[in-house]
């Protein structure tokens, strides 16, 4: 059998790990938490850094291949595996690319991928002879993470909240919707690419209130949409899972927002209601099988579950058990023991071919389940 | 998090653990082999013998609630288990029943459930008696598995073949059709029916060719079998999930042939066809959770996948990943490291509307997927 390593072992470890027992697979986790949502659910769990170059280097060195469920890694470790015959899913190249929201910029503009205006800026000065460029967003190049690294800079008297490192300034772009699609890249360079999504967000706390499949979108904002995922994912020239964001404008434009090398929150909805979802993909594709089907078998609405705010500390689940008497809804409990304010717990998948009921449902859902503390 | 165990570690258990992943619950598996296909999907693994009292009740004394994935497990430790306060899925008193095939059909004539005619025999002297009986199946009440323990006695010369143990012997009926129905019973006593399957035997080798779910049969015959099926779970007085296999006579009789107080083979279907998956009803059931829904999202043709005649010795899948084409199949290998003549070494589920798409690719796959050893 094949020995298959996870950089991670967060949620996407976790359902990563639960398709690979449909396959012929010896698994293994790299991580330093040994309570993490994915570290039981592996045949080998070793503790270890993943931004760590010996850790990433020793894990792998007797694998047969190897993939992340986050970006954040010893890239290093993962070139000099490469160089030794390991495969890598994604490539490293790739990592690079990603990692870096300068690199990633410069990627969009290289291949003529629509992206919304930017300069990089190298520090504060910099920045300061920026001011007709404004509003903006300015984004660290490097190491920003969950809204860290992140800082809108409306006019100059934001100008000092600011980063002193290369950064991207990005252009407010006025945006009509937000949609993104995942794309499947085989070894053998096939490509399967899953209808995209639409996210629809509750102005009101600036989250993610859910996720739709289809997106409600004209067939030409399709078609689009689909020809610059293809191309960011393309020129990647890497096998693997991607997930492409992007802003749909109100002239009907697509903008690439980022992308991920990698199974992806947007992609969820696809455990059960797509053929193959994201994770039996991506196990088709390192195990070099053919792809799945990336049909829908229904149309589906994806909510997170989040740690309510005020409450941190042993999880508690109220309201789940009358919500799982929703027939068609799916939970997905990730198994953290702790809470905080704002933190992945979970999330449901609710299939059906009528939009009210998807509706009604994740509404239901969003009134009456809440993750809280234990007093 | 509740600490929940199971007894045994093979496929059942590998399909269990993968739906637990759904839900907040921290899992233990008691069995022999470490290398067994649910071995490494627990958060704790203990080896030990289901079968020995000691590694029983040690491997159940700290934990919250017990279930099985196997009937052959030391019915004595889960008594003491129970006792102690445990809560065992299904109860103890309840694998009494089925592991003895004589307190099984006695268990049926109890409680008016139709079954095929019988007498118990408690030796060969016993048996010799009865020749008006025959044609008829002998059967040992305990210890018989995977079609040891039965012996066809069509005609007095046969008589030596037999058990000299307590057994049943079986009137031979005639069969019409063969079907199952798989239900839920929660802590709370609810219960909830899947729709009956139907097995189609390969004839010529007889062996389960695959299932289809649902059943086709007249309407009469469903209710019938509904009712009886209820008849024989509800009884138990126990929660937990149940298979109810069933015999449909030519004339439209219903007959329990036998019943499993588990997960079981005829519910392999439910994880992609139905709402609630066996498995995922089972989770429910221990966490006290509503139990889930049983509707059908599409019909289904479920195939087991066996080890070819003729090979033993590390396993290969040949033909696996032209089968993987196949855009509505999702295919569970088990991990078995070794295959075996007859070893059950995965499933495939096919999910259609349409019969003729079923039968067609289920063909497909019957001929074109084997398990071999690689030479």
């Amino acid at each position: 059998m094949q020995k298959i390593g996870i950089l991670g072992g967060g949620q996407l470890g976790r359902m990563l790990l639960q398709a690979a027992a449909n396959y012929p697979v010896t698994t293994y986790v790299l991580e330093n938490d040994a309570h993490s949502p994915a570290a039981h659910l592996c045949h080998y769990f070793t503790k270890g850094d993943i931004r760590n170059f010996d850790d990433v280097y020793n894990f792998g060195k007797d694998l047969d291949a190897i993939t992340i469920e986050i970006e954040n890694v010893n890239i290093e470790a993962l070139e000099k595996l490469e160089q030794e015959g390991k495969v890598i899913f994604p490539k490293p190249a790739v990592l690079k690319i990603i990692c870096n929201k300068a690199a990633q910029k410069n990627y969009y503009t290289e291949h003529k991928i629509p992206t919304s205006p930017y300069v990089l800026t190298h520090n504060i000065d910099d920045l300061a002879q920026q001011t007709e460029f404004l509003p903006a967003v300015h984004k660290l190049a490097e190491g920003g993470y969950d809204g860290k690294g992140v800082q809108v800079i409306n006019d100059e008297s934001d100008i000092a909240k600011g980063f002193d490192a290369l950064s991207v300034l990005e252009k407010k772009v006025n945006i009509a919707k937000e949609i993104a699609m995942m794309i499947a890249v085989g070894v053998d360079g096939k490509i399967a690419l899953y209808p995209a999504v639409e996210m629809v967000f509750d102005t009101s706390l600036n989250l993610l209130a859910f996720q739709l499949c289809p997106a409600e979108i004209s067939k030409e904002v399709y078609y689009k949409a689909e020809a610059i995922a293809l191309a960011s994912v393309k020129n990647l020239n890497s096998p693997g899972i991607f997930a492409v964001e992007m802003f749909v404008t109100p002239d009907g434009d697509v903008l690439v927002n980022e992308m991920a090398p990698r199974v992806h929150n947007s992609g969820h909805h696809t455990i059960e209601a797509h053929y193959s979802s994201q994770f039996d993909m991506l196990w088709r594709i390192m195990l070099q099988y053919p792809l799945g089907s990336t049909d829908p078998i229904q149309s589906s609405l994806m909510q997170n579950i989040i740690g309510a705010e005020g409450y941190s500390g042993a999880a508690h689940y109220e309201g789940l058990e009358e919500m799982l008497k929703i027939e068609n809804a799916f939970f997905h409990i990730y198994g953290k023991a702790e809470t905080k304010p704002g933190r992945k717990m979970g999330h449901v998948t609710i299939v059906s071919n009528e939009k009210a009921d998807l509706l009604h449902k994740a509404n239901r859902i969003k009134h009456n389940l809440s993750v809280v503390s234990k007093k």
